[in-house]
C-alpha cells in the first residue's frame, strides 16, 4: 500500500494516518486543500519525498477546487489558474523547511499552466502528480535493488529514524534496501533505534517493517554501541536528508552527510568496530552548489525534550540543545547508495550525476 | 538539603521525593518501614549510595518499630531482635539487586544485635545510620575535591544520567565534582543527556542542577556526538556503577566501567574528539575479584521503551533491547577519581585499594 496516493473512486488524495501509529495503520482521505494542508502540518504525511508527491497531488487537488460550483468561482481562465495557484501556495507553505514540497507544487503548476482549459488542467495536473508518484517508487526500487548487494542473507541492520516506505510514496531508500534485499531472498533483521525526540524509529520505523514482515527490534539510540560491541550489527544503513560535496575534512573539501540527529554516533561506532555504514538516498539529495559550512542545522522546539506525549520530561524552562541533523563526514561513510549505483568516497561529483558510468547501472 | 536523612523532630526519615520530579522538589516522611519499602520500591530514593544509606536508616526505624505498642511486641531481647530483623528484611528486599542496601542492612543489624537492650539498639542503630550517611558525603566531597582539580574556568561538562546530590546522600560523585568546582570558585556549565529510557538526565541531573543553581542544558542522547564536534565539550564526567580489574581488552586484562548504557558512545565520542573522559566513583565501586566477563548486564522490561509515561511509543508487542549498562574499557577512560584520588589506566589495584600512595591525598 502507497504512502499517499490517488484515490481514483473518491477523486481525492488517499493516505496513511502517520499520526495514528502505532496504535493503528489506517488510511485519511484529503478531499479538500485544507485537508491537505493540514495533514501536512500535523505529520500525517512526512518523509522529503512523500511530501515532493503531496506537493504534485495538492495542485491536482487545488485544480478541481477552483472549479467546484459551491466555491463560487468562473471557469474563466485567468481567474482560474489564479485560483489554483492561491491553493496550492497553501500547500506549499504547509511546511516553510520541506524544499521538495515546494518544488513539485511549482513544477505542477508549470503544467496547469500550460493547459488550454480548466478541464484539461485538472487532467494533465494529476496525470503528473501520478507520475511523480511513480518515479518515487522506480527510483527507491533501484536504490533498494543497488544496496541489497550489500547484504547477506542473515544480516542484521541498524537503521536510524525512518528512512522507509512510510517517509517515501512507497518502498523507502534505507529500508528499501532491506526490502529489496528480501526480494533477492537475502533475509535480514533490523535494528530500530527508538530516535528521540520525535520517535520515528520505535512509532514508525518498526510498525513499517512489522507490517511487512521483517524482524525488528526496537532499541534506545544510545544502546547502538552496546550493540555494536557486542557484535550484534553487520552493517548500518540510514537515509540523508542533504549530501553537500564540500566542506568536511581539515580542508574543507571532503563530503558531509547530514541526516536525522544520532546519524553521526552511529557512524563513529561503525567505524570503530568495522562495521559498513551505508547512506542509501536519491541523487536528488546531493547538494553540489554548496558547502557544508553554508547548511545551517536546524534548531527544534525545546518542548520537544521537555515533556513527552503531554507530560513533563525536564524542568519546564530548562534550556535544551534540540539539533534536528547532525553532521557525518565521508571518510565514516562506506558506501552511498543512490538510483544511479554504489559509490564509495571521495564521493565523486561526476560519477554521482552521471558524467561518468556508476558501479551498477 | 540531604536525599535522604533522619528528621529528629518528626522521629522517622526524610527524603526528597524522586518520582515528583521534574515538577516539584518536595519531601516525603517515611514514618514506618512499609513507607521505606514501598519509597525505594517505587524510587521515591535511588542511586546505590542512597539506598545505602536508606537500608541503615531503615534499621533505626526498625529498631523503632518492634518496640511500639501498638504492634502489640513486647520488650523481650530475643524476640524484639527477631522482630527487627524480619522489618529490616523488607528493607533489604525491597530492590533486590541493589547490593548497597542489603549490605547496609547487615551491617545495622549486626550493631542491633550487639545492643543489649530495645533502647540501645535504637540508639545505636539511628547513630550507625548517620554515621553511614555522613560518611557517604564526606567521601563524595573528597571525591569532588580531587576531581575537580581537572576542571578550568568556564568548561562545559558532558554528564550521563544522574550521579549527583540525589542518587547520593549529598554532594554527589560525578556532580559533586562539579559542585566541588564551584566551591574552588570553577565556574562550570553542565549539559544533561536525556538518558532514555527512563530519562534521569532530564528529569532528575537538570532539577537537581537547577535547584543548585549551575548552569544545565538538556540535550537528547544522540545529539551529544554532535557537541562534541562542534567544540561545545570540555569534558565527559560520569559515574560507574562497577569497575572490575579485569576482562577487558583483547588480553582479558584490562579493567572495565559498567555504568548506564550510553555511557560507551559517549567515551567512543570523546576519545575521537580528544575530550577528557572522567569517571567519579567511590573506591567500593571497584569489584576486583570478578572478571568483566562474569558480569552479565541486566536487560530491563521492554515496555520501558514500547510506552512512555503512559503512551504508546512503538507496537505494542515489538521486540526490544534494552540493557541497563554498558561497558567502557579502561583505554577509553583519562581519568578515574575515587575518594583516595586521581587514576590513570591501567586502574591498579594496588593504587586504587591504598597498598601504594594514590595522586593526591
Amino acid at each position: 500500500m502507497r504512502t499517499i496516493e490517488w484515490d481514483h473512486d473518491r477523486d481525492c488524495v488517499r493516505m496513511v494516518d502517520q499520526t495514528r501509529l502505532p496504535e493503528r495503520y489506517t488510511d485519511y482521505h484529503a478531499e479538500t486543500v485544507a485537508d491537505l494542508v493540514e495533514s501536512i502540518e500535523m505529520l500525517r504525511v512526512r518523509g522529503a519525498p512523500a511530501l515532493g508527491a503531496a506537493g504534485a497531488y495538492g495542485v491536482a487537488l487545488a485544480a478541481r477546487e477552483a472549479t467546484r460550483e459551491e466555491e463560487g468561482v468562473t471557469a474563466d481562465a485567468d481567474d482560474y489558474a489564479e485560483r489554483v495557484r492561491e491553493l496550492a501556495e497553501r500547500v506549499a507553505d504547509a511546511r516553510p523547511t520541506a524544499v521538495n514540497l515546494r518544488s513539485e507544487v511549482e513544477a505542477a503548476l508549470a503544467v496547469v499552466d500550460g493547459a488550454a482549459t480548466p478541464a484539461e488542467a485538472r487532467e494533465r495536473s494529476l496525470d503528473h502528480a501520478e507520475a511523480v508518484a511513480d518515479e518515487d517508487v522506480r527510483r527507491n526500487r533501484r536504490i533498494g535493488e543497488h544496496g541489497a548487494e550489500l547484504l547477506a542473507d542473515g544480516d542484521t541492520v541498524l537503521t536510524h529514524c525512518n528512512a522507509g516506505a512510510l517517509a517515501t510514496v512507497d518502498w523507502g531508500t534505507a529500508l528499501g534496501i532491506v526490502y529489496s534485499a528480501r526480494e533477492a531472498e537475502t533475509e535480514v533483521s533490523v535494528l530500530a533505534p527508538e530516535t528521540r525526540p520525535l520517535n520515528q524509529g520505535s512509532r514508525i520505523t518498526a510498525t513499517e517493517l512489522r507490517e511487512a514482515d521483517v524482524d525488528v527490534t526496537v532499541l534506545p539510540d544510545s544502546a547502538a554501541g552496546l550493540a555494536m560491541a557486542e557484535g550484534r550489527v553487520d552493517a548500518v544503513v540510514v537515509g540523508a536528508d542533504r549530501v553537500t560535496l564540500s566542506g568536511g575534512g581539515p580542508d574543507g573539501d571532503e563530503a558531509v552527510v547530514f541526516n536525522k540527529i544520532g546519524t553521526y554516533e552511529h557512524a563513529v561506532l561503525a567505524d570503530r568496530h568495522d562495521v559498513p555504514f551505508v547512506v542509501a538516498a536519491p541523487t536528488a539529495t546531493v547538494d553540489a552548489e554548496r558547502s557544508a559550512d553554508d547548511v545551517e542545522i536546524e534548531r527544534r522546539d525545546p518542548d520537544e525534550l521537555r515533556e513527552i506525549y503531554g507530560t513533563q520530561n525536564a524542568p519546564a524552562d530548562v534550556p535544551v540543545y534540540n539539533p534536528a541533523f547532525d553532521r557525518t563526514p565521508a571518510h565514516l561513510v562506506d558506501h552511498l547508495v543512490t538510483e544511479r549505483g554504489v559509490f564509495e568516497p571521495p564521493l565523486d561529483r561526476a560519477a554521482l550525476f552521471g558524467e561518468s558510468p556508476p558501479t551498477a547501472e
